[in-house]
Order: C-alpha cells, then structure tokens, then sequence
C-alpha cells in the first residue's frame, strides 16, 4: 500500500496531505505519527457517505469521547445556522482548543466545519477527510473556510490551515459519475496553470483517469495538490500570486450565484463552463491563440456531461451575473479583474475589464 | 509632540502601535507614513466619543468614499447581529480586501469591527484606533477579536492582526474616572507579571497616573504594551506562554457573565476584582507570601471606586460562577485551569484546581 505525501509549510501552519488507498482504516496510526492527540473529537459528516464508510471511520478512530453530526450539503444549508449548530455541540459538551473537529466529506462539509472550527474559541484543531474527488484536489488544500450570504459565495470566511488532510482514494468509488467529473474541473484547471506537457497528459489519459484506475488518478490528484501547495506556499492570503488559481472561478460563481446554487449546476460543472468561459474570452481578447482554444473546447467535450451555458440562462439573467461577477472577493476595483490565458503555463492574473465589454461576451455566449 | 513606536512582529502580520497626543490630527501623514492607502473606508464609531472627536476624525482622514457606522456598545450587542450590520454596508457598498475598516472606539468596538474584518471575505485591512485607556493598553494588542455567546464572552473570534494601531492620549481626557480605572486594571496586571520594580512604579505614582498626567500616562500605556507585545511575539495564538496575560481574568470573565454583563460592574472592574480573587486563592494555596497579598491588596484600595465582590453575588451564584469558569477558553481538560501569582514577576500558568475546592474559595469570598 503506497502513501504519498505532501508537506506545505504556510506563514500559519505547516501540516500534512497524504494521498492513498484504505487510509481511513489506519487512522489511529495516521495521527500518532503526526503527533495529533486529543481528548474530544467532533465528527462532522456528509450524509452523502456511504453507512459502511462512516462506520469504518467511527470505528477505527477508536475514541471515547466522540461526538458525530451529520450534514446534508448543499450550498443553500452554507450559512450561519449550520455553524451555530455545531458550535452549539462544541460549547454544550465543553470542547477546548485541544479537542478536534474532523470533517469527513465533500468541499461544502470541509468549508463549513472549517470555518467553526476557525471561530470556536479563535482556533481549535481541524482534520479534514476529503471525500470527493473536487475535495481531494482544491478545496482541502490552501485553508480556505466559510460560508455563503445572500451576496454570493463563500463570502463570509476565513483563512484558517488544517492540522491534516487525508485523501483516500477508496473513498471515491462510491461517487457518481457526475462527481467525478466536478473533480476533474480543478484537475484540468491544474494543469492549464502548469503547462503544455500536463494538459496533454490529461489529454492522453482522460478515460483511465475518470474511472479513477491507478497510478493515473493518484498521479493526478498528487499533481493538482502540488500546484495548488506551490502557490499557496507562495501567497496564503491571496495578496496577489494566489489568483492564478482563481482560473475560470470568477465566471463559475457568477453562474451558480445566478441560478441560486441550484443542484441543476454543481459546483464542478460551473467551473469546466468557467474555463471555457475564460479560454473563449481570452481568445476574443487576442491572448489565446485559435487552435490552443480550440484543443481546450475539444478536450471539455471529450468529457461529456457538461451542459452548454444557454441550457441555464436567458437574456434578462446576463445583468444579474454581471453583477456577482463584480461582487467577487478577487476585485480590487470598480473594473472586473478577469483572470485570463495566455498560452498553458502562462495565466494573465491582472487583466481590468469594464463591464460593458464583458456583459457584451455574456450576452453573445448566450446565442 | 513626541510620538512613540511600538514595532509588533507576529508570524501572520508586523505592524505598529503609535502612541501620542493629537495623532488623530495628523492621521492622513500617519497612514502615508505607513503605507496603509486604500479607495474606500468604513469607519465604525464609537457612540460614546465626543462629537467633537469623530468630526475631526472625519474631516482629517479627507476620504472621498467614507462610510460610517455608529455602535452603542454594550456586551450584549457583542454579537452575530452587529457583524452582519457592519458586514451589509461593506457588500451594499463593494468593498474589497484593499479597502479599509477603521475602529474608532473602546475594547468592544474594536473586537466587533476587528472580528467582522478578519470575515469579511477572509480578511479586509483594518487599523484600530482605540479611544479608552482600557483599548489602549489591552484589547488593541494582539489580535484577539470576538463576539459573545449565551455560553460566555468571546467564544466566536478570530486571531487577526491590525494593519496599525493610533493610541491618541487627547481622546482620554473626555473618560469618566471609572473608565480610566478600567483601564488602569490592566496595567497593573502588566506591572504584577513584570517584575516588583514595576509595580512600586505605579504604587508610587498612582494618582498622576489616574489623572492622566505627562509622562507618567504615556510611560504606563507604554510599558503594558510592551509586556503585552513581548508575550503576544512570543506565542501569537495562546498555545501556553500568553496564558500569562490572563491573569485575574478566569476569574473576571466570570463575575461578568454571571451578571449577564451587567453595567453595574465594568470589565476593568471585574478584572480588577479578578486580580484580587487570583492574589487572595495563590496566598491561600501557599503561592503569594502573606505581606505580598497585602500590597497588592493596599494597592487596590488606593484606587478607589472598586466595589466588593460580595456586593454582586449570592451564594446560590456559586454554581454558575463556577461553570463560566469551566467553560473557559483557557481551559484544557475537565479540570479549571487558573493563573496564579509565586510573586511579582513570576507567573504559575498551568495551576490545575479541581472545581470542588475552588467553590468553596469562591463561596467563602462572598462572606
């Protein structure tokens, strides 16, 4: 049984990923070795996980003192509520800063339970079970934490870096089809970032990666998790570097915004129709050359079940996503910053754009 | 006009406290000087400051885009609703991560608007301007932010460091006797964990102190911030040594959550009755020699105004008394953790009581 490592090391925090198979079952062992004891601990769980795995979980952690709570994710349940809730928990059963809550599930789940965590008492130890393939990429890596208002989402956070990640791959089987392509998102955003030689090995490895066969899901979720642990390495607090991997996000959360954050759009699917939002933009803006957006077109429909943009939005929503474009955390400006493409390897993190030439792209893509 | 520097280096921020007269005079030279430059700024305002003392802040700080925001604090407004208050103009308005949220108030100003700052999409500048002695020497250094809940004071919080703190010794002269004891309380915590030349300073000098006299204020203000600095440096997130800080205020925190935070005893108060309970339950345990207890104890009779701790309290108030107690923070296992007094200068951070004996201290204070 092979397990990989990744160590990051952040202005705050430095702690572990570790990425293999049946890890859950070795949990115990897990946190000894990274020296994570605790009196108390708080299960915050999705409901989405399989009973069996649950159990595994319950079981092998092998606690007196555990407490469990279940969440049913959805973007609309992300508010104050559900962290008032398990707060509650946390307060009526004496929790301190040494005692732990560990996340086990999806990004919503680790986003939430994260940022409790952040809030209770002003830290208390955080371990995070990613248990989706998008979880496992992006959103357990870089302590990215909070909640959504009625502005858009995750507007309400906090930087606040786990003490561990564990990323097991059984875990995944139990996923849908259409997870694992929300999964994928991030990993083809990845290697956009990165370079020529790692889309193409997306490129090559497509079938083989999304019916998740070894070594080639490992290799790319270890790949993902590495770009993402350089950059953030590089700029925690997303000053200014850490924007790259906002690649296609900013067109993402404009469009599940505008539809609510209905279960017709997940998170995943937004974010494959941001980045071709992004790679048609930068080409009509003459970054992109044709025929490199063209392999990117060619490769998002090679992935299937990704529905066009005009399934979801008329004419009259294109102000209304123009405007949750413009209340996204990333502007420092009354103009939109759009993070665009050069070439793969070579993001434009710094490209202002008046609204009007944008609302002008919007309503087209809409035809 | 001599203006003092305090350099704070922390692993998440390095910042600065000034200290002086008329520096909200002088504030745009002070945020040029620190490179603090930003397109919008919310200014949340302390009721209780002079009008006189706003308007100038206002008129000096020449923003075009200046939004302001008034709080009547009270520990009961400490709460989620007053973060969304502040948190609505923000969104209503677009402000982004490089715009700017400027505290202009007491300690409970400041945790509000610094707690809903480090929220605000992860995190917006933030300078603090504290205008009661009590801010000044305690809560504007380091980084403690927060909101109460009905399990006690500044459970919900966030460590954030400002980008800079103006402590303006001109805003002091409009406090009531009773706030400039408040914060008195804390700088003679300060002087108790110094060292024994430190507190006879102040035992020395204590009604210039009182009314507010050159140099003798600023040389106080200076030096617990200075302690303070030195332990928030030395241990940012409390994991142990900062506990130190805490003295008098396991204790305090109690009283105060007892009487629902009630005016009738103000925070300084409650620290100042915390201290003497902490002095009075280490000379009990054989900690503090007897004539040490007595000097402290002199000492706070020379202050006057600070009432008997069996003014407030019933025998039937033990219990409760005792479970704020418990769930405290600080506290790390089923057993209370207090911060005892060996003698001036030496702190006891990690004194396990259990609750048993501690009640029948309390319960015999009220006699």
């Amino acid at each position: 049984m092979k397990i990989r490592k990744i160590k990051i090391k952040t202005r705050s925090k430095n702690y572990q990923i570790i990425v293999g198979r049946n890890l859950v079952s070795i949990i115990n062992k897990i946190l000894k070795d990274n020296n994570l004891l605790f009196e108390k601990c708080l299960i915050v769980v999705d409901k989405n996980i399989p009973r069996k795995s649950k159990e595994l979980l319950y079981r092998r952690l092998n606690s007196k003192k555990l407490f469990k709570t279940e969440i049913a994710p959805s973007e609309k349940i992300k508010n104050y509520k559900t962290i008032d809730k398990i707060h509650e928990i946390l307060f009526k059963n004496r929790f301190n800063r040494e005692d732990c809550v560990i996340s086990f599930g999806g990004g919503i789940v680790g986003d939430i339970a994260g940022f409790a965590s952040s809030t209770f008492k002003r830290g208390i130890k955080f371990i995070n079970i990613p248990s989706t393939l998008l979880s496992q990429v992006d959103s357990s890596i870089g302590g990215k934490t909070g909640v959504n208002n009625k502005y858009g989402k995750n507007l309400i956070g906090s930087f606040y870096q786990p003490d561990l990640v564990i990323s097991d791959i059984n875990i995944l089987g139990s996923l849908p089809k259409r997870e694992i392509i929300c999964g994928y998102a991030e990993i083809l955003k990845s290697s956009i970032i990165e370079n020529y030689d790692s889309f193409l090995y997306l490129d090559k490895n497509l079938k083989k990666i999304l019916n998740l066969k070894s070594p080639f899901i490992e290799k790319s979720i270890l790949k993902s998790c590495n770009l993402k642990k350089i950059v953030v390495e590089k700029d925690e607090k997303e000053k200014n570097f850490r924007k790259v991997l906002n690649l296609g996000h900013t067109f993402a959360h404009a469009y599940e915004s505008t539809l609510g954050f209905s279960k017709k759009l997940n998170h995943g699917e937004a974010v494959i129709l941001g980045i071709k939002s992004a790679a048609e933009f930068s080409y009509q803006n003459k970054f992109l050359p044709k025929y490199k957006l063209e392999m990117i077109l060619k490769h998002i429909n090679k992935i299937g079940l990704i529905p066009k943009i005009r399934k979801f939005f008329k004419k009259k929503d294109v102000k209304k996503i123009l405007n949750y474009m413009k209340n996204d955390k990333k502007n420092n400006s009354s103009n939109i910053n759009l993070i665009l493409i050069n070439d793969f390897g070579k993001i434009n993190i710094d490209f202002q754009i008046r609204s009007s030439t944008l609302e002008k792209y919007i309503s087209n893509s809409l035809n």
